[in-house]
């Protein structure tokens, strides 16, 4: 680890007020110099949704009178603040991409859906180190402070190794007392998906209207898995990756009669 | 392939009533049973965004009077279209889902961003064989008639053969003419990224915004990749899995000081 401290950039899925995110940035302010480029509300769920038909404001905001450090408020996605931050915001690229605290699990296929993981991606392709935390907690008054010394050291070995080029981490956190968390797992995605449930209903002027809910099935029971170590108690980093290649499949798919 | 008609559900980010979805609907009606569950509006960049704090209607339409098979308008994204088709819509499981055909390309990293090849993913994910199709030209006037035997060439084979579980086809097609295109090519994701430039402005209340745009920039000079491909008049076809686990990255990793 250099000496002088890394420039951290800072962001979220849940909204620059969420407290995830406020109790992140407390903490990457011990470990380097940061700014905050964030979604001026909610954006869960979107993936990896950038804004291409509309335009972007970046306001810069200050939402805590006595902090030193600079913070934008954004109207796009979480892919949007991390493009905008690096290209328009910062000054020079940043040493590491930190997305979060979301609230709320986003273990195994979760990962596809999630804007908290998607600015990680984003910051990956730019090759940016980038993490995603989590915390198995969707309340808006969701409890930070056991995540406090799991970030940190997750967060300082990537400052201190690197990550390979191609690769973020993405980090859950059980909802569970620091005491309780056994420590730090490296795990492979669990294969696990939704069985999608659509609420049904009328609106006022008689139109049905749904709403989407689900239920999480996770039939990989891989003692290598994230789902497993969170339910065991542990803190699980997968290594996620953005070359979507099935490089496996290739071979089989070289043999179909594609070209006759 | 059986006696049977397949049952494929039809989708894509560009709305419903997009030239490249109207076109990929007569091909697929040669092939099978045909059910479109489609965006109501573009939904271009909409990545794997799910609707999750807004309801979501999904209402039957009829655009072609002279047409049998049923469609439906949904206001929500492209994954969305996928969970509401399959869960609400259709009676039993699809043989087959696809996307498109997308109005611009969505080879290498631009499979992060797409709509499109959400979809198909979603489908994926559910168990469903799924390809998205992406052509080559932006334009909301480009002309598909090219893209018919690839397209057909492409799903009868997925029918015949099946698709490993967990992978989807991204299929891409050049802007050139039947004759041109010098065949079909199975290949990787190219490892090129976008290099992000922002367009500054002022609203007339004087207030600072953005608009998102970029340079693609392909580092990748394999000959293995879709870029590749694509440049040399191929259709390209890349495997795409949604364990997005860098599996060969979990030794090294835990090699790292993350329990001392």
């Amino acid at each position: 680890m250099s000496k002088k401290k890394p420039l951290i950039l800072v962001t979220n899925d849940d909204g620059i007020t969420a407290p995830g995110i406020r109790h992140l940035i407390s903490i990457m302010k011990k470990i380097g110099e940061v700014i905050v480029v964030a979604p001026d509300r909610p954006q869960s769920g979107m993936g990896h949704a950038i804004t291409i038909n509309d335009n972007l404001y970046c306001d810069p905001v200050k939402l805590d009178s006595s902090e030193s450090h600079e913070e934008f408020s954004c109207s796009g996605t979480p892919a949007d603040c991390v493009k905008i931050g690096t290209q328009e915001i910062l000054k020079r690229k940043p040493d590491l991409c930190v997305s979060g605290i979301n609230h709320g699990s986003n273990s195994s296929i979760n990962v596809i859906y999630s804007g908290t993981m998607s600015a990680a991606v984003e910051a990956g392709t730019q090759g940016i180190p980038a993490i995603g935390f989590s915390l198995l907690d969707y309340s808006l008054t969701a409890n930070f402070e056991h995540t406090t010394k799991f970030i940190e050291t997750i967060t300082k070995n990537v400052i201190e190794n690197g990550l390979p080029k191609g690769v973020v981490l993405n980090v859950n956190i059980p909802k569970l007392s620091a005491k309780e968390i056994k420590g730090i797992k490296v795990c492979r995605q669990a294969k696990a998906n939704w069985q999608e449930i659509f609420d049904k209903r009328k609106n006022p002027q008689g139109r049905d209207y749904y709403w989407l809910s689900g239920e999480f099935i996770n039939e990989d029971s891989g003692e290598d898995t994230d789902e497993w170590a969170l339910e065991q108690g542990y803190v699980s980093v997968v290594p996620v990756q953005f070359d979507l290649t099935a490089h496996h499949v290739i071979k089989d798919l070289n043999d179909w009669k594609l070209n006759d």
